[in-house]
């Protein structure tokens, strides 16, 4: 069959791109870089959006849209966000194009020159601190709880579907607040509503910690970021939360009357995820059968797919599966009854287990005799026969079970490809070898931190939040170090 | 106050530029003709998405998400299709910015220049079509039903906020088709979905019609819209549906295998509405006083303002609106409860009659005292005074009565102001002095109906669905014609 996938254990970079690709998630674009996030992918992105939103909503956020475009001159407002962001982008130079006089076709209108090109936003900090200033006077305007769904532009040169992509679409959290302690506060109450999803919504366990000064966002204090394991031993950054302190305000000179009467600079927090959450949610769960979906981000939650010759076994059968879809889907459960008489049983099997369907019912003449029901699950692939009668109470424990279960399963692989490495030479064969989180005594300094970078392509992922504090030696320098931190690969 | 409006009587459009700033719709940001989107207006622009979502997946359509960039050359392969929308729009040249050599800030680095420009989508029928062509190969692949949400680019010199803006946020339908039958069904089931969803969600009466030849989307064979008429007589363009014919799958070599084995081209739709339609919700309905929301897309419903004086009164009076408000919201309408110390009453009253929320219940002391509530309704600005207890009966009611006399006032000031014009000079008269819909003989030839428009300003908005047939002579040109058309002065 077409649609069989590379083996995760013969090439596992190829066992991605299959799946993505033969899953119906999404494919390359002409444009290069730009990715199409085809019906099934978008239906899964669907789902995460729609959580996340009721997530934000519920913490107080409301959404606003600010301009896809940015000033050029904006990037350098604020000195070291211009390092992170303003180099490999989109520039809009010109508003015209014209009939080519010299053939068919059009060409760009050389008179229709911009006076000052605009970026196509890669993030959108500085346009929205721009806005800002005119909304914030008093503390009485503080906080401003703001979220943008949007798209934005990273011109990356190396490009794979969901994880890196030259557009993508995110979300992006900016707020705005009168103390430094509440934005701090805002931070971390941000990356944990993230980890809450991860682990509750993607069945993702994930680490949360803070960068190293290295690693934090262009015009960050703080970046706190979620961590995942990945299959094939390779960490995920999966949601990150800024602290900006007044660095933005201070660029965009948004100023405010605090209740002492006494004008000070606003302070500041960004947050974001994106599609990238597509490329995490496939590489934690799904195996070399095709994808493996957490039951509460399927946009599938039950297949009925009917097992029959002709078409008098159809009709009885035809009839027996109407009647459960529509029972399974009175219970709010998202159920297809796949009838179609093109495709033979096997192949929608096997099409759906790519897909990632949680729950397969087969139905045949003898299971309409019988009032029974064949039921697979997804992630163990067991089946079992069930009666009929009250499938809809199993379903709806089963879906329950498999969410813990899939949880369960990459917490396990993540516990058991956790190391504590006390040298160098052991730091070194696990991240070349065997991959996984490593957990290292580092002396805290950027030098070291990029010569582990430089011999072993592994980076700090984090400071894990409640980071025990242990003394110890650096694995590199051997320099004193009062805490382990999570070092790993990373895509 | 600063909140006060410019009455419409005295400057309509400045009326309307006052209402979207003060209401905290939009305004325009740093970058020319791109416009910010405010937490409250986006808020009716999400209960507008949400509803046509729910629309779109009913009559079985799927999202999807295409790129943002469209390579220069894919304008030129539609020929009329280029015409229409490669010609004002942004052009990306390069793909990096670096350090200015010659002092601070960034320039963009001319080594990273394209080998071809690519343009910011206005619409995205080219770079749809191109993927289509490996989606489709037999008529099992068909019909093909997708949507996208989406930002996109137009270069407009005059913008105005929600009506003409450079970058606006809009959703398009593309679907492919195995018949010429079954795309122009599609395409006219689309432009009834949103008139449906004008009428019984934006509580807008609209005309469906069919526009003429000149008037149509650049690659359409045939266009449907919706027009609205606006309080100030000018018409409204809220939405269009477009038969595409086999343009597109021609110029991007869609071809399919049909039942008979044989190859074909496919059949093309396009559909779209934007955030233009939050002009015409505003347009519509709002008057000197503020925004009058329909109930339905009314982000707060009912608002709930005490007054009191002092800390002894605030605390009975803050339990009763508390009582209240949990009652409202478990009822399942949108409450709030503004219990704000740093505003007086007065103030959050005109604040809330300018944002168009529908229902606003003031509790005083004697109010707490005697049980009552007295009630304004946003729409006729009628008070009264109701028991507390059966309050949520009395908003749901009610309501629902205001959903529908806002359309019914609507739909009066619509056909009071729709005419039947036998003579130029009535023509004339009526489109220069009273504004409003014209029905109209007109010749049926593109030469009249551009004169016409030289000397009027006035288009032909559309040839009504289901126009009568009658005999008779063209206002302008005196020659035969054989209905009447819909003229008037648009947005």
């Amino acid at each position: 069959m077409a649609k069989e996938l590379t083996k995760r254990s013969e090439n596992y970079s190829q066992w991605y791109n299959d799946l993505v690709l033969k899953a119906d998630l999404a494919e390359n674009s002409a444009v290069r870089g730009c990715m199409v996030i085809k019906p099934y992918g978008y239906a899964i992105w669907e789902k995460i959006q729609a959580q996340l939103d009721k997530m934000f909503k519920d913490t107080g956020h409301s959404n606003a849209y600010f301009p896809l475009f940015i000033p050029k001159s904006y990037f350098s407002k604020e000195a070291s966000h211009v390092e992170g962001f303003a180099k490999e982008c989109a520039v809009v130079t010109h508003y015209r194009l014209k009939q080519d006089p010299n053939g068919p076709g059009v060409i760009v209108d050389e008179d229709a020159k911009l006076e000052e090109e605009l970026i196509v936003r890669p993030t959108s900090e500085t346009i929205i601190w721009d806005t800002y200033r005119n909304w914030i006077q008093s503390y009485r305007d503080l906080p401003l709880l703001i979220n943008q769904w949007a798209n934005v532009v990273r011109w990356e040169m190396r490009t794979r579907l969901f994880l890196r992509t030259a557009e993508f679409l995110w979300q992006e959290g900016h707020t705005a607040h009168a103390t430094k302690e509440e934005a701090i506060e805002e931070t971390i109450q941000m990356i944990n509503v993230y980890a809450e999803f991860a682990r509750d919504w993607m069945a993702m366990p994930v680490i949360i910690g803070s960068k190293t000064e290295s690693e934090r966002f262009a015009g960050a204090l703080e970046t706190y970021t979620i961590e995942a394991l990945m299959q094939d031993g390779k960490a995920l950054q999966s949601g990150t939360s800024h602290f900006l302190g007044q660095n933005f305000a201070k660029a965009f000179d948004v100023k405010f009357t605090n209740q002492e009467g006494k004008q000070d600079y606003v302070w500041a927090t960004s947050w974001g995820v994106s599609t990238r959450l597509m490329g995490a949610l496939i590489m934690a769960h799904a195996d070399d059968n095709g994808l493996v979906l957490p039951p509460k981000l399927a946009p599938i939650q039950v297949v009925i797919v009917p097992i029959y010759k002709g078409k008098d076994e159809m009709d009885a059968i035809y009839q027996a599966g109407e009647k459960l879809r529509k029972e399974i889907a009175e219970a709010g459960f998202a159920v297809k009854f796949d009838h179609r008489d093109t495709h033979k049983p096997g192949f929608k099997f096997a099409e759906y287990e790519l897909k990632g369907v949680p729950v397969r019912l087969a139905l045949g003449p003898r299971d309409v005799a019988s009032g029974n029901v064949e039921l697979a699950r997804r992630d163990t692939l067991e089946k079992k026969v069930y009666p009929q009668a009250g499938i809809v109470d199993v379903i709806r424990e089963l879906l329950d079970e498999m969410q813990q279960n899939i949880y369960k399963k990459a917490e396990v692989f993540r516990d058991e490809n956790t190391y504590q490495v006390d040298t160098w030479d052991e730091f070194k064969d696990i991240i070349n070898n065997k991959g996984g989180f490593v957990m290292a005594h580092w002396d805290g300094t950027a030098e070291t931190e990029d010569k582990i970078k430089n011999e072993t392509k592994a980076t700090v992922r984090c400071i894990p939040q409640n980071n025990p504090l242990e003394e110890g030696i650096c694995v590199y320098s051997g320099k004193p170090s009062v805490q382990r931190v999570l070092f790993a690969k990373a895509y």
